[in-house]
């Protein structure tokens, strides 16, 4: 059985993974009868937005445990997940992998990375491994795998395209029923709410990059 | 265009809503073309449990702010929301369900109720409009609308199927891709995690919930 990655960084849009995102290419993972391995660094989130007004609030919160709660608690500590357990790995978007898996949301192409993700990322793409990055990952993945011109999508946002061809990859535009597939580094990305206006916008993006990361797992 | 509201009762499956059952309803909802009116009470939740371990933590969180997580931002206070706003009303499960909008889990058939909430059923009820429930929270209209004899199903656990004959309505068994229709009472159910295995397994029964509650609605 196919072994699939899913990294998370956090619960909720604005301070962690995008939880539409997340749990419909889990669905489509499951019904593809693929195994999932949910993982999240444990560390703290860079904050906690208040979801119903968009402030900050005044609390901690854990990424690994927050990220429990899209797992119903089946998640791994990013740390102690190698390469050789995954044969393909997928990044929901949403703030948390901006803001907690790097800095991109406030440095933009000077980002900073999670050391433990660069580094799975980064054995994954040595060892020819799939890698599927939706919403704002595909900036985080050319963060990681910068100056390789890698094509990557992440719908029509011309800020974060500019990043990702700073960082020496190239970009692409798209609509979130689309999928973007770079074969020879086996990246595929897709904007999803990057530009969709509903979930089943994102969700047809998803459901395509799944299908593809699978075929190549 | 149909309005369908879909009540929320915190983010995470142990201390609020399920949330991989809401993701589906919204995508199953969205994809059918309906307006999703997204809803949950302005209230402490019970406890917050760390989805990680288990353990419940020493803090407080909204139930109104947790939900705004699945819904990025874009719901309602259940208390401004009334059955004239509704052509059909759908619940997540989750523990939210059984410890945020009422005490099940605790109190069994003598389960107290959010006011709010039940209003809110009970008027959906006698203006025959569907109410469709998954996972726990057949057990939660039951108490809502007792002593009125509506089929429902949890699945299979004999405990909770026994509250619900105890509290006058009537228990029928189901596995997840099932569903369980009152006809004469618009009331539509599913077990969803209550005994899936997966989430393909709970969306297959969640997706023809959907359907047959937008057939009534």
């Amino acid at each position: 059985m196919k072994r699939i990655g899913v990294i998370l960084s956090g619960c909720g849009v604005y301070d962690g993974a995008e939880i539409h995102e997340t749990t419909l290419t889990l669905y489509f993972l499951d019904r593809a009868g693929v195994q999932t391995i949910m993982m999240a660094p444990n560390i703290d989130q860079h904050h906690v937005i208040n979801h119903l007004t968009g402030d900050e609030m005044g609390e901690t919160r854990n990424v690994l445990v927050e990220s429990a709660r899209i797992a119903r608690g089946e998640i791994k500590d990013l740390a102690t997940v190698s390469a050789s357990d995954l044969d393909a790995v997928i990044l929901p978007g949403g703030f948390g992998a901006a803001k907690n898996l790097s800095s991109l949301a406030f440095d933009g192409p000077n980002a900073t990375l999670n050391a433990e993700m660069a580094a799975l990322l980064k054995a994954m793409h040595a060892a020819k491994k799939p890698i599927g990055a939706i919403c704002i990952t595909p900036a985080v993945v050319s963060k990681v795998l910068a100056d390789q011109g890698i094509t990557l999508t992440i719908g029509d946002d011309q800020g974060t395209a500019g990043a990702i061809q700073t960082m020496g990859n190239l970009h692409q535009e798209s609509t979130p029923d689309q999928i973007v597939i770079d074969e020879a580094n086996r990246v595929i990305s897709t904007a999803a709410y990057m530009c969709a206006s509903s979930i089943g916008e994102a969700g047809a993006g998803i459901e395509k990059l799944v299908n593809e990361v699978l075929k190549r797992a």
